[in-house]
């Protein structure tokens, strides 16, 4: 590695168990995935964002999907676009293409659509079956409806997930990060909310949203360099992996 | 498409007389540009922003422009470009250059300069005489000037745009969509001028410039997923497109 | 150049000595870095920001320096990775192993470290004997430390570093351009502290780091289209030298 004189902290190495990034691709061209791929032992999952998959050839996206597994990470759908075939009463078709085209991740949420605990789990246990590391995600896309999950239904669902199968567990804070999950309307981290979390759910199960690198910084310095991180914008991946290796200034000396 | 299974909503197609998607090109490389080409089903033209084409070579700004047409999409300059040129007294060689480059479309604006309604509907005739497809631009760039114009002084320079000859009207936002036109100062929607403007100008003439996502879900839910948009940025088409088609958490199941 | 028809204020060209471009490349690919240098002409320095440099392969930055250079940019660090080597007792080996790998460019800073002026002086002689152009960075990265620096303090080591040899002085801001320096929380530029650093360090060997557009802009009115400006991201290049040069709506008909 390049400047390899300079001691950097050690942290978990892929295959990781704990103290994995999640990107956020919600639509990149192929330059920018390959360049992309320079980051690569720096993300351990990818996930193609919401409908995204849906605008483009077939052929495109088995070619990114491809590249990315040729590159260890881990390639899924965003929660909503299972949302969508669950609502077209489509979910087994939705699971067997995904798994046709490459995907070995699919996220299992309940953001827009009511979907029960129980049904949520059930949903889990089928796609764990055929295959797929399956991540749950909790907590709403829409503010307000977010805000009426209170902090023991948030813990009860996860342990529901993690039950049946889920491999991690998602805090939903979308792409903007405010006003949801462990995020107050500034952005800034309700830490009550997340030491809660934390504790009952268990820090390597966790995986936080945190699109902004406030919220990067503040989740690495309260728990540490390998805690489970989302959404992270492509440009933002080694970025983060600075802070938490500690060679930024928000987190050196702080680690 | 890949994911085909899932059911989207239908919209206008290419060649699209209303629900166009006009991006903003403020200086991309071609790598970038190849990228953004796996998006050109959803763009229907591609503005190069302000003076930006004016820091490259011919030889790029041929490149691009070729590129882009090749994947039907009209192209062609920012206003405030022709009002830098109108003030050069050089309008008539910045039309000739331009069609000599290849654009296909003019984007003509007073948004600094001052310029009758009478001299812009010339001006507008002169571009569509030439066979240019002509974008007028309504709205002033500076918010102190911008917010002097009475909701019914817009609509009055709109009609004689589109009676003069242009295709649509562009309702200014520039880049950053707040404080001008339609926005207030956080960038929110202003419902009652965004309605008497397409009650009166035609919602089909419009084009709103929404450069943020929470407007373009707004304009989306409210006009329908065939809103004019404008001032998208590349890596926003494909985030886009998903509103439009009800396949982001913002629209599923509202339009 | 493209639409050369069109007249565009003059102002210093490459190399040069003021009116300086710096642009924060915060680990890009090799596509992003390719597409930049379409934009060479107007960047001066690339600095490889923070610890960035050292998550990669010494391949690829080799590949990166060399391109940068082959393009008449300065390529070297950003502080906090001279600041981590200092701390690590390894400055020796960290500027040996910064020449051997193609840089001919050192930023030297204390924005986390304490380092006292005349200890900063030390080091920017030892870099600058190395044959390095030498930038100094005046500011605390943390906001509650930064205010504490009268711009008394400012000035005086600004002309300390200066006399010891450094070719210009950065003004402090990182990558949010907030609460920093010349900045209030907003990011709004504090036009007296802005002017006191130009009259007593001098217009031409201050560089502003200025991340944002209305930063940019206001710099550009008040002090000229050859202010020195830094942070400026990949690709707000252009955008940038459109302000400069009076073709876009925030600068035309003001310089």
């Amino acid at each position: 590695m390049a400047f390899d004189i300079i001691e950097i902290l050690t942290r978990s190495e892929k295959p990781r168990q704990k103290g994995l990034t999640m990107v956020l691709d919600k639509g990149m061209g192929l330059y920018q995935a390959e360049d992309l791929m320079e980051a690569a032992p720096y993300i351990d999952i990818i996930k193609l964002g919401w409908g995204t998959p849906r605008l483009f050839s077939e052929q495109l996206i088995r070619k990114k999907v491809a590249l990315y597994k040729k590159n260890d990470i881990y390639v899924g759908n965003g929660g909503t676009f299972f949302e969508i075939a669950y609502t077209q009463k489509k979910t087994n078709a939705f699971f067997a293409y995904a798994r046709d085209i490459g995907f070995n991740l699919l996220e299992i949420s309940n953001g827009v659509i009511p979907l029960s605990a129980s049904d949520k789990a059930e949903v889990i246990r089928h796609a764990k079956k055929m295959g797929f590391l399956v991540i749950s995600e909790v907590g709403k896309k829409e503010p307000v409806e977010d805000r009426k999950l209170t902090v023991q239904e948030r813990i009860a669902e996860a342990q529901s997930d993690l039950k049946a199968g889920a491999g991690h567990v998602i805090i939903e804070a979308r792409e903007g990060g405010k006003s949801l999950g462990i995020y107050d309307e500034a952005g800034g981290v309700r830490e009550d909310i997340a030491n809660s979390l934390a504790q009952e759910i268990g820090l390597e199960k966790i995986m936080f949203e945190a699109p902004e690198k406030n919220q990067q910084a503040y989740l690495i310095v309260h728990f540490g360099a390998d805690v489970n991180l989302g959404n992270i914008r492509p440009d933002e991946v080694i970025p983060l992996e600075t802070l938490r290796r500690g060679i930024r200034g928000d987190t050196f000396g702080r680690l």
